[in-house]
This record gives structure tokens, C-alpha cells and sequence, in this order.
């Protein structure tokens, strides 16, 4: 017991002296109470203290500058590079392709998905390529060794890049865990950073009524279907969730909808630092739904 | 002299070989003289021979899209790599220096040279940027070392990707020494493999004129000429060459048309498996303008 109360006493010292350091920071950089105004402005008036007013308001701006950045920004930073990436990893695979058909044209557009072929072109030769195929005489050019050895050059860098992606997801996972625990449950990591890329931060995505962010990312239909008259969008970025890619065609845009009003409510749960509540909303739609 | 004699005739029964098989693979693959034209016409109206008749003729193509590889489609496919790998380095270094801002802002524009800012990224902490660039104390936020370390694996990615568009050029040397020296010796690596590229390949470059070749890679700009009759273009992609770039602005012009001239010559003395001229074209060039 005695130990226990001490160490209360202890760490109370500790959250005082935390408490006394912190005031005087601020105390530093607070803005100046209004009836000191007309005093600090008379001095104002001397040039020598020029020089030293100007210093402090630098001082109080970087450190605001400092104090800006928060998780929200480091999320859509990481979550526009997973979007370049999968371009660049697109636009550099469809490359290899073209390049590697010169030796084995039959395996260019036998395995679809992507990592599966720079797996393949990386650990097999020709021989086994064929077999894998089903063919038995290649109509590739036979390569020396020295242009096949630089194809699998750019398979390999590949490779890494889609490590670097994967490797991206895990740290926007780590991030969004603590920041946006709700978003990350029901949205999954690559959705959920995407609409707190689109609805700029976490405040302004709490902010948001749930029709807009069913639409986030289909601004481009939105507006379409306001100046023409087209049907209007069912879903933004939504759309790869796979509530909504499991449902039926017609009961799409019923998942949509429900899905980006409990969607709206993470928002403002991680927000507020509400409890961890999208585990129940997933289930309640799962059951809505099935 | 006795040594050598063997050998003089050890290389022609070698030949004579590689001739004789070389005749029995045609002689498989030939065409059909004409006059034996209505026989097999006659054959062919036995249903019994279609299927050998469709499995020569299948074999015939194969081979002959196997043969129809070269060393063009493979600098072509190469030098498009090198592209494709530019624009992917810039724009991921443009995604970087923006990430790395929220750590540590006053570095963001300091290093202009895209391949210095990602090695000092990568080699140096922010206590020892901050003194490379002059600046005490930092505006950056004090993030922990996971956002940090995710900021540097990106750079390493980079890092390899600049590092194989090195590789790339290496190889496209090698080619390309073997089939255009002369291209490669007046034009360099990277322009040399784009006017193939442009050109479609050393058969059809040594066809263009010298005045096609200068503007190869500025068609938007001579169309445009054309069609509105604003200034004609002075030069394509040989606009990157040294001696253009080291030439007074006024003579530009009268660079790139000597220039274009002599890669013109280039073309066909490559293609004609002509002399090794290119050096004395360089000299000429040089003289005349210096």
C-alpha cells in the first residue's frame, strides 16, 4: 500500500513539473492578453525592439508550423505513394511483358496477375516456362544470355517496388490502428487512407454528412450527372469494398448507402476518440446483407 | 607458319559445315519453286495431306518470327525502359522530398540534383541535414522513428530504381557497340538509342534524309509549323547533345543540321556494316565550330 501511495506521490511530482514546464512554454508563445495591447504597442514605437518582436513572432510561427503536422498528413502521404506505385508497377510490368515476349511470346499474357508473371520470369528459365505453358517449341528469338540477364534486372526491381507497396500497407495499418482505429476496421487500410486523403483530414471527414463520403472520389460522375443530367454515381472509392463487391447488382447501391453512414459514424467515433464500435457495425452489416 | 595454315583450314571446314547446315535448314524451309506449283496443288486436293500441309506452313512462320528478332527491338524495348524509368524516379522523388518536408522542410529544395537529395536522405539523420543546409533549428515535426524509417525505405527503392536505369545504359552500350558503333560513338548512348527508337530501326534510319533525322522527336512542334506556320523546329532529340548544348544560341541550328548530317552518314555506314567513322565526323564537327 505504502509503496503503491508513493508512487502516486511520485508521479504526481512528475505530472506537476510536466505541468509547470509545459505552462511556461506556452507562456512563451500565448498570444498577448487585449488591455496589454496599448502598452506593448507604445514600445512598439522604439525601433531598437523591433528586431526582438520579430524574432519572437518567427519563433511562434515555426513552432506552429511544427505542431501541424499530424498523423492525417503522414497518412495521405503514404497513401499517395501506394497510389503511384501501383502505376509505376503497372506501367513497368506491361513493359516487361512486351520486352520478355521477344524471347517467349507464348507466356506474354498467360498469367494475368501481375506478381505471379515477374515471380515466374525471376525463378524460371525458358524450358520450364514453356512446360508451365503447355507449349513445346517457343517461337521466341534464342537471346543470348546478356539480354535475358537484363530483363530480369527490371523483373527483380519490380519485385521490390511491389515489396515497397506491401510494405506501405503496413505502416498505414500501424498508423491508422492508433489514429483511426473505427475507419480501419470497417474500410480496411487501402479504403480508409483513401478517404481520409479525399476528405482532406480526419476533422473534416468527421464533419461530412454520410451521402458525401458514399460519393468521395466520384466527383468526376457527380458533376457529370449534375451539368447533363446522367445517372448519378452510386459509389466513390467505396466501390472496391467487398461488402459492396460481394452484393448482388441491384442491391448495390442500398450496401453503398448503408455502409458510408456507419462509415460516417467511425469518422466521427475516431474522431471525438470515441470507443471501438465498427467490429458491431461490420457484423450489423454483414447480417442486414445476407 | 605451319600453325596458322591448319588453322586457316580447321576455320574453312568449320565453315563449310555451318554452310552445309545452314543450306539444309533453308532447303526445309524454302518456298516452292514454281513449276512444282500445280503438283502440289494437285495433292492438296486430298484431304489426307491438310494437316502435314498446315503444320509445314506453321512451322514455316514460326521460324520466321523467331528470326524476325533484332538487336533493334531489343534497344527499342530498352531505351523505352529508360524513359518509362525517368519519369517514375522524378515522380517518386517529387513524392519523397514532399514527404520528407513534414520532417524536415528547409531540405525540400535545397539539393536540385534529384540523385544527391535521395543519398543524403538516406545517409545522414536531420541533426546533420540541418547543418548541411545552414539552418539551426528545424520547422519539422519530431516524428517517431517508424515514419522516419518508412520515408527512407522509399528512398532506397529509389535509390535502386536510378541504379538500374544505370544498368540499363550499361547494356544498351554493349548492344549497342556491337550494332551502330558509329551512332553510338557521335550521337552517345541514350540520344542513339532514341533516334533508333524513332526511327524504327537501322534499316529505316539509314533510309531517312539528314533533315529528317534532325527533327526526329520534334513532330508535334513541325506539324504545328505546318499547320499554323509558327517558327519550324531547329532540332529533335539530338536538341541534348553536347555539341548543341555547348553551342552559342545563334549557331544552334547550323550545329544540328551538320550534326544530323553526319548521323545520317552514321545510320548507313551501321547499316552497311561499313568502316568505324564516327570519330573523325566528331573532330570535323568540333573544329568547325570552335
Amino acid at each position: 500500500m505504502k509503496y503503491q501511495h508513493s508512487t502516486i506521490i511520485g508521479d504526481f511530482v512528475l505530472d506537476e513539473k510536466n505541468i509547470l514546464s509545459k505552462a511556461k512554454k506556452k507562456e512563451e508563445l500565448n498570444k498577448l492578453p487585449k488591455n496589454k495591447l496599448p502598452i506593448v504597442l507604445e514600445q512598439l514605437k522604439k525601433k531598437e525592439y523591433f528586431s526582438e518582436f520579430y524574432l519572437a513572432n518567427l519563433k511562434i510561427t515555426k513552432q506552429k508550423i511544427k505542431e501541424s503536422v499530424s498523423e492525417d498528413q503522414l497518412i495521405v502521404q503514404a497513401i499517395s505513394n501506394v497510389n503511384e506505385l501501383d502505376r509505376t508497377i503497372n506501367m513497368l510490368i506491361k513493359r516487361l511483358r512486351e520486352w520478355y515476349a521477344l524471347y517467349c511470346p507464348e507466356f506474354e499474357h498467360k498469367f494475368i496477375y501481375q506478381e505471379k508473371f515477374v515471380d515466374l520470369v525471376l525463378e524460371k528459365n525458358r524450358q520450364e516456362l514453356m512446360k508451365e505453358v503447355g507449349v513445346e517449341e517457343t517461337m521466341g528469338a534464342d537471346l543470348d544470355k546478356l539480354h535475358v540477364q537484363e530483363m530480369k534486372q527490371l523483373a527483380l526491381r519490380v519485385r521490390e517496388l511491389i515489396f515497397l507497396r506491401k510494405e506501405h500497407e503496413d505502416y498505414l495499418e500501424k498508423v491508422m490502428k492508433k489514429y483511426s482505429p473505427n475507419i480501419l476496421e470497417l474500410a480496411g487500410i487501402t479504403i480508409g487512407a483513401k478517404l481520409l486523403e479525399l476528405g482532406k483530414s480526419l476533422k473534416h471527414l468527421a464533419f461530412l454528412p454520410a451521402s458525401t463520403i458514399q460519393l468521395l472520389g466520384a466527383e468526376k460522375a457527380l458533376f457529370r450527372h449534375i451539368k447533363s443530367g446522367s445517372r448519378s454515381p452510386k459509389y466513390g472509392v467505396i466501390f472496391q469494398h467487398p461488402f459492396i463487391q460481394k452484393a448482388k447488382k441491384n442491391e448495390r447501391g442500398k450496401v453503398a448507402r448503408v455502409l458510408a453512414d456507419k462509415l460516417s459514424l467511425c469518422a466521427r467515433l475516431d474522431y471525438f476518440k470515441g470507443e471501438f464500435k465498427a467490429a458491431e457495425y461490420k457484423k450489423e452489416i454483414e447480417e442486414k446483407f445476407q
